[in-house]
């Protein structure tokens, strides 16, 4: 395996973002703080651009592109958070972006994406092969294809939220972030590891897709069929390699959490502190509340990660 | 009619919930910008404590009360955000407070009020007379009687608000502000007149309730029967004396929105700014969008007055 990427990295990749990404506000509720018996630190990635940390990586990763590649532009294959991440980086950047996405793909997030300005190409999903086609793009069309979490560009362009985090508030006792492929989690790793070396630092993943779980337990990466969960942002079958190296060596624990704790999460969040938090946002802050009594006294960090739920949505699940 | 407060009443408020109230952030929306073709600034009063500006001027005015009036207490006569608001002072301050509630309240707002340490009563709102109930309470146990708006020390306090939005980005050229009793809108009048002058104010109401855009133009306060509307925060039937008399001094027009349009803004600013506002809290941001060709260019400022909707209330007028 190539090098790991390093705190050093995390650093340049904050340096490249500023000005763009949002420095997301942090936010703390006495209500939670009593509910929880804990000082706990919001950090507000649901209020970054196009509502998601995604779009920090995909900036970070599209602004080292050389002349070449800018010419070429930026291919992604995702139907979520990171399409319109890659499709608003390659606006801002002049570039082009291409995305991936199957055609049964929500309608909005088709529109959405189209609207930064990003082509769209739709497959069948049970015909096509995506990766075939990608490589295809790429090839043909010389452009260059950023995979959503397994790239060190996205993770410490992800691994920027934390370091704003520590800067504001200080060390803490422990953080809890959502984790889907890990891009996220390995970039708070780093900037964990370099800030607040005596955090206890908890990936959580939805419980009826704990691949994260069973590979940081057993040491080898472990895939799973796609999970049924309603954090649509966390339905990966395995972490990356790259991802998988850096979780296994600066991450505590993985944890779980249950779709009915998610919403749970995502109904208190709103009434409570007024925030609209996407199911996979939840997950960092449904864990914090299910182990409440190891958290009694301490100070606790939580990233929610993104607001992307259609509202119609986030309805059906209160 | 007494001297009316001046901007310097407002300092003395801002001095004296200095470290209670929150000091609420102002959000900024490339989105909203975009979709206005202004540049605007919300100021986050569903982010106050207990979710609303109301805790402002409840604070205010209770720490001024004397010794003696400390030990009778407070009381009110209120089911919404100024009963809380009350309670929650009365509570830190460390005097009793009475909440006199109809009995046909809804349960969550009579369990939110007592869990702020209140007594609530409740009475038939048919066959009992509030104010004569209030003025028993008050002459037979000490307690004193705070309005919900008509009341220097109340609508100073709501002024503060304001005071903190200028002195955060400067002088506007406009700003939309929700209006029921006017307590809000006059404590916001006295720190615009101070410190953005030329700023054009407007006071916003429910349509159905226009009494306040009829006072403002025929020059005398107006009653009317309750009006329906969603913004139930701002179903009064007349302005205050005081408030109205600053309101007509200082304000450039009073504008109404229909629930449609509240519904509509309430949708917006939870799918794009991700941030649950209660449905009088959107009247300043729907009169804003409303009359947006006459915003082309201009700074403008929008109080989100409060986020206390429940969330299956919020859903259903989605």
């Amino acid at each position: 395996m190539a090098q790991l990427p390093t705190y050093d990295d995390v650093v340049a990749a904050a340096a490249r973002i500023r000005g763009q990404a949002h420095r997301t506000p942090v936010m703390t509720s006495r209500t939670v703080n009593e509910a929880l018996g804990a000082e706990v630190f919001f950090k507000c990635e649901h209020l970054q651009r196009m509502g998601a940390f995604k779009f920090r990586g995909a900036f970070n990763a599209l602004s080292r592109f050389t002349p070449e590649q800018r010419k070429g532009g930026a291919l992604a294959f995702s139907s979520g958070n990171h399409a319109q991440a890659i499709a608003l980086s390659a606006q801002i950047l002049g570039m082009p972006a291409t995305i991936l996405m199957p055609q049964d793909a929500p309608v909005a997030k088709v529109e959405a994406t189209r609207g930064y300005g990003a082509q769209v190409v739709l497959y069948d999903r049970y015909t096509e092969d995506r990766e075939q086609l990608s490589r295809d793009l790429a090839a043909k069309q010389g452009m260059t294809l950023i995979p959503p979490y397994d790239h060190a560009d996205v993770l410490c362009g992800q691994g920027t939220a934390a370091k704003e985090l520590f800067e504001e508030v200080g060390a803490l006792d422990a953080l809890f972030v959502p984790l889907g492929g890990g891009g996220l989690l390995s970039g708070t790793a780093l900037a964990t590891r370099a800030l607040s070396p005596q955090c206890e630092l908890y990936g959580v993943e939805p419980e009826a897709g704990n691949d994260g779980q069973q590979s940081f337990r057993s040491g080898q990466i472990v895939r799973i069929p796609t999970p049924q969960t309603i954090a649509d942002g966390a339905q990966t079958q395995y972490l990356g390699a790259l991802t998988f190296a850096i979780i296994q060596r600066d991450v505590t624990d993985i944890l779980t959490a249950t779709d009915a704790e998610l919403a749970s999460a995502m109904g208190f969040l709103a009434a409570r502190m007024k925030q609209l938090v996407e199911p996979t946002g939840c997950l960092g802050f449904a864990a914090a509340r299910h182990h409440k009594d190891q958290l009694q006294g301490k100070r606790v960090g939580v990233i929610l990660s993104g607001g992307n739920v259609d509202l119609q949505r986030f309805c059906n699940l209160q």
